[in-house]
């Protein structure tokens, strides 16, 4: 296959990501989100809400991280956040993934789009620890935006949130801090969030 | 409200954009896509095609223009390519969503967004040029891995898709070629856009 023929295979492949459904409802509570819409929406946050990094970050960059950081559950899934069993072969499952759907790319896309998921799955640099930030904080606004609906569903604690949040102050202390005062603490007042 | 408030208020208001459904099916053909959707794919796309746009382009720019483009359809509704009453009133109606809509961000980024959806309509710039070029490309992609499905539904004569793509080949010949030779021609063969 020719290079334009590679891309556009993969690019016809990756439609699939539209079928992964999430476990967070959309801000109407009306149904769950998709991994294709969550990566849109969290591409525009990256774009609006860069000024508030903790470091620096390349935008580009990491609008392009956040709108490929989930192909990889074409093949691996959607790994609930509070799924015990499901995290224990999530990072198996999806570098499996990896190696699959990124060689449909030429080669030297396939290295870019799997440096880029390495470095978000590592979360070391300004721009993978801000989209992590991203990541988290998308949830968390839909979630407060439903009612609480699939916190509500799952029986969730307001301790494993602020466990799988440990980290997300590091891309952005004040998004952080927006979210634990606007998207989580209201919640547990209001119950929808158990103590 | 504060810069923030304002910022996380447009981005609650926008998950709206995945309630607007297209004409345009998925690649397996079992549910028509939504707007956030397709900029999630067009987005991917500027990412990995923009090395063949004719004229050299701002990456990162194109990528903000396409994720942003479809909004003002919360308010106006998608108008289906085909609906000649439907695009009567499509300009007024699509302006005044924008006015809206952006509205609800602090006035910098309410005038940055607000260029970024001018400079689209208006298809002038390289990067608009590229941005529209995509935006006729996907559903394209899309239809033909559905078999026609839309067209089909839709009795659309090829004659109706090339009067639409009149200006695909400004963003990008190579592109347009290859939408064209391996996208268009092919269901006309197989009866799927009638001649």
């Amino acid at each position: 296959m020719d290079r334009l023929q590679k891309q556009f295979a993969f690019l016809e492949e990756i439609d699939k990501e539209k079928n992964i459904v999430r476990q967070t409802y959309l801000a109407d509570g009306m149904r769950k989100e998709d991994d294709a819409e969550h990566s849109w929406h969290m591409a525009v946050m990256a774009m609006l809400l860069s000024e508030y990094a903790n470091d620096e970050i390349d935008v580009l960059k990491t609008m392009s991280m956040v709108l490929v950081h989930d192909l990889i559950e074409i093949d691996a899934g959607d790994t609930y956040a509070y799924d015990v069993e499901g995290n224990k072969t999530k990072r198996e499952r999806e570098c499996k993934a990896a190696d699959r759907l990124f060689s449909i790319l030429p080669d030297d896309q396939r290295d870019r789009l799997r440096a880029l998921w390495d470095e978000f799955e590592e979360c070391a640099t300004p721009e993978a620890k801000f989209a992590n930030t991203l990541d988290k904080i998308q949830p968390l606004m839909l979630n407060n935006a439903s009612g609480g609906k699939s916190w509500k569903e799952h029986d969730v604690h307001s301790e494993m949130v602020y466990k799988r949040n440990a980290r997300t102050a590091e891309g952005s202390e004040q998004l952080w801090k927006y979210a634990d005062d606007n998207f989580i603490k209201p919640n547990i007042e209001a119950g929808n969030l158990q103590k």
